[in-house]
């Protein structure tokens, strides 16, 4: 009941028709992406998710990672999966060439970090904090610290970490506390650090932790913090691994899910300090986070579109063969799958659907990701990466609460099976939970869509999107079908109300904050069902045309279209409704809080 | 952290406005209910909740039942607990006189109920099963069943399970196969049974199963199922306990939550048979089964509400100290708890104001039932009944369905302290999680609603309701105040859509089956929403007479009538935006289930 084989057809539709690949691979420093050779990676990809790290994410969830004597053991047979995904040059796919990255573009990327969250959220997690580490170095580090520490966190024989959260500093990362002190070309680290994913692990020869701290005259806040690189084991001139450095584990804590990622609680300095290499400049280490910031997000919305995957299908197989009653839509006497159910069949047509709209938005603004950073024109540069900055906290948000919202709803297929744990439907649920807290809690994300990426243009870049939406929506209107039909017109009364919200949202936000604020959650749903909407009314004009071309496969194409409707019927039609909570802030601010 | 004190206002808010315990006190057979007797229970129910059940919560999730050697061993505490809860006469409380109970109203119960759930789910589910025995034994036992069991399950002294599911036989009662053979006065019974909540224990002297198992000659399919008493230790003539009969405790289930609750797999009859006793007539068990099928889903309906309680009062403890970060309402420089932040303020304010919703729905419904049994008037009992034979399912799935999201609401405003378990949010979710599964699916509720509840009468009882609420909001209309007419406003809109979606769904159950029920869950979702804020809407415009006669506590007066609007702001106002997918079932049933 646990198997996973990765969407292949819907992966591939959606990168040509949504986030469009061949144009990409049009732009400089993304030719490399062939259509044979993203062709042979999906492939490649889906047979490691599929063989070798869905089979472990049961038993890493029931064994999960243990500490014993400071020592990190992984779940039995991650580190054998773990060299299986570092020989195979994996880890390298989304990293520029200069120090051994393939190159190749995030759309791509994107597609096989679902297929891995999908397969093993436990296990990807792993990569996934890496990734953050080779985006801030590459962009901050020192030519002596790129060629030191790139070519091997770009491979995976070493693995990154990033340290942030302290007891006292969590969405408040001002609050921190760990200091740096100069000492000569170094600094010494002390301090505590929680809630570090893979902080101590037995998968990877070293662990390069980024960690922000303040140096002795740091101003307070935000603008006092330095990003430092202190490495597990210390690395000699030759790229030699020295000594252990001053950091430890201290404890593992006990998480509803992701059980196989050990959560540390890291100690610096019990012994004179870590030894610590600046990244960037004294007190610009916020502005390292930014820099990775909205690559992270992105992956984390991404970790929703996989568990949603994932739930879907143990779904959908469990309801195949899952014996129970006999359906209104029997022909015969006897007793059938559940799926023949018509609730059933609602449940996961709607898993599916939604799943299809989360996996367009996120490969949708991975594409863009790669449009702002290639394209040759620098205005089409700054217009998608305007377009990026608004979409990442619904890439985010979105996905992650849909993640959560799929996930029980998988539960839900089970009936009874579901809460049993040895049937693995539950989690799913347990580990999606995670995603819509980390990497900024969605409450985090909402008020970053609205008090930051809303007011900052005064609703320029909402705009410009609300036009493309309305343009391409009339062009649904020109085709034909009733399912086309259908979704054009939730999706013309989406579009208009998004339209209001984001006018109210500007225009409130800029005189009464708290109440714009107390309304940025619903506000980001009205978007992420909007936007969802669009991209999935492409994907359904896609289909058809593909159908009146007779072109790939017709029952795929049908598909499409009613998962779309679906989208349209469930999701889109829903989102005006949300506009008296996204104007609901008055409500909100005027209950006294000491009466609740 | 995982202290809960009983909302006593909103409780005796909700029973004299909502539930109207006054006039049910009127009623032949309710006398005893007087206001005195009435507060005394809720403040003794209260202090048993908080001082001794809550404390156990944690302990019990931590430790769970185990299973040795045949014997299952409850928590640390969970006995002396129980012995406390019998001796209190708790047990009895809802009972008919005649055996030992206290015959007070189901109203009333229901809120004591509340809080035995929201104290401690996994205690709680004992005595809630035995609900279900007592009032078998009590409308089809003979005289001397009655007699010889009904006096011990009052007091608590033994315990009742049901006994329905068999791995082939889920929701689909009619495929199980334990055999039940008459010997002399009475069967012995064969087979295995699984998912029995509180199937063998320590906290009782006996325990008492109700079993369905067929006899060999009886028919195929629900109609060929019988009811069966079967104690675990058999009873002499004289109510003295008597050998140990043939069942026995196989295994306990591994759960996602309600660990403290064991869920047994039964054998019976390895060594020749179990000693059972007919309950009723034989092959008529199934409609034993449906005589407490109303109360047992008001009671699982009722957890909900309690769990959502409970995740409510943790994650306002909790945001009242966490300190994180300053507000944009900070008039002043420094941190602050995060409970002032907009966004933690409307996540507690939706929790706050849908617990209080279904908390009006579920005493609503308890009181009708309770004139539904007592009132002096045939017509009015018929109408009462009718009543709650419309609304139970609605009880049931939406009160769950809502406790869950409540429930990760709860985790989410915890922020990374609630996926950490010692913190206690995560297990409201992992136990909440059961409740849209047990007791009947949420999408066999909603079957019920549509299939049969509205089919049977084409939509008679819905329309009473319409009509009643279209009433009420014109009564809303009468009333000064902004609060009041947003309210009223959202609430015109629900009843709108929600008769519009009743007719359709009439129309359509009719002529095709297989579309209605495929929109049968939106439409219960519809339904709840609707109903939820009408009763919201009647609890407003008493706490606005309330506040204009300057009567009771006007901060909770107050505080009222902002969760009303909350209400209709964010559940009441996007309750119009489900008809599209109520009427979505041509979308689903034309998805090819080999496409999925």
């Amino acid at each position: 009941m646990t198997d996973y084989a990765a969407p292949l057809a819907d992966i591939r539709f959606q990168l040509s028709e949504i986030a469009d690949l061949a144009e990409i691979a049009t732009l400089p420093d993304c030719e490399q992406a062939t259509p044979d050779l993203v062709d042979a990676i999906l492939e490649e990809a889906a047979k490691l998710a599929g063989d070798v790290l869905a089979p472990l994410n049961r038993i890493g969830d029931e064994e999960g990672s243990t500490l014993e004597n400071g020592v990190v053991r992984t779940p039995a047979g991650f580190k054998e999966a773990y060299r299986h995904y570092v020989e195979g040059g994996w880890n390298a796919l989304p990293f520029a060439p200069e120090h051994g990255g393939q190159g190749l573009p995030l759309a791509l990327a994107t597609a096989v970090l679902e297929m891995w969250n999908a397969a093993n959220m436990g296990f990807a997690l792993c990569p996934l904090l890496n990734v953050g580490a080779v985006e801030a170095l590459t962009a901050h580090g020192s030519p002596e610290q790129q060629r030191l520490y790139l070519p091997k966190l770009i491979t995976g024989a070493w693995t990154g970490t990033m340290n942030l959260t302290e007891p006292q500093a969590g969405s408040d990362v001002g609050a921190l506390r760990s200091r740096a002190v100069a000492e000569g070309d170094h600094y010494r680290i002390t301090g505590q650090k929680i809630f570090i994913t893979y902080g101590e692990h037995d998968m990877a020869e070293n662990i390069v932790h980024l960690v922000l701290a303040r140096l002795p005259d740091a101003p307070p806040g935000t603008k006092g913090i330095s990003l430092f690189l202190v490495p597990k084991l210390l690395v000699n001139a030759d790229g030699s691994l020295g000594q252990r450095n001053d950091v430890r584990c201290v404890s593992l804590e006990h998480k509803l899910g992701i059980h196989a990622s050990p959560t540390a609680v890291l100690a610096y300095g019990d012994n004179g300090g870590a030894v610590g290499y600046l990244i960037g400049e004294e007190n610009r280490g916020m502005e390292c986070m930014f820099t990775m910031m909205n690559s992270a997000r992105l992956n984390v919305g991404v970790q929703g579109v996989a568990i949603a995957e994932r739930a879907y299908q143990q779904a959908r197989d469990f309801a195949r063969v899952r014996v129970q009653g006999r359906p209104v839509t029997a022909e015969s006497a006897g007793t059938y799958p559940i799926i023949h159910h018509p609730d059933v069949r609602r449940m996961l047509l709607l898993m599916r659907a939604e799943t299809e709209a989360m996996r367009a938005l996120a490969y949708y603004t991975a594409g863009a990701i790669d449009r702002a950073r290639h394209s040759g024109d620098a205005d089409e540069r700054a217009a998608q990466q305007r377009r990026v900055d608004l979409l990442i906290p619904v890439v985010k948000a979105w996905c992650t609460d849909l993640g959560v919202e799929i996930a029980s709803l998988g539960v839900q297929v089970h009936g009874g099976m579901g809460f049993i744990e040895e049937t693995g439907a539950a989690q799913h649920l347990r580990d999606a939970r995670i995603t819509p807290i980390y990497e900024g809690t969605n409450g985090i994300q909402a008020n970053d869509l609205v008090g930051r990426k809303l007011l900052r243009d005064r609703g320029a870049a909402a705009r410009a999107l609300i036009g493309e939406m309305e343009a391409d929506a009339d062009a649904l209107g020109d085709a034909p079908g009733d399912d086309l039909a259908a979704i054009r017109a939730t999706l013309v009364a989406g579009i208009d109300v998004f339209g209001q919200a984001t006018r109210w949202m500007v225009d409130t936000g800029e005189h009464d904050t708290p109440r714009a604020l107390a309304g940025a959650v619903p506000y980001l749903k009205l978007a992420g069902a909007t936007v969802g909407g669009w991209l999935m009314g492409k994907a359904a004009l896609a289909a058809q045309h593909r159908l009146a071309r007779r072109e790939g496969d017709a029952g795929f194409n049908e598909a499409k279209l009613l998962s779309a409707r679906c989208f349209a019927e469930h999701v889109v039609a829903t989102a005006p409704a949300l506009l008296p909570g996204v104007m609901g802030g008055g409500t909100v601010m005027s209950f006294d809080i000491d009466r609740f």
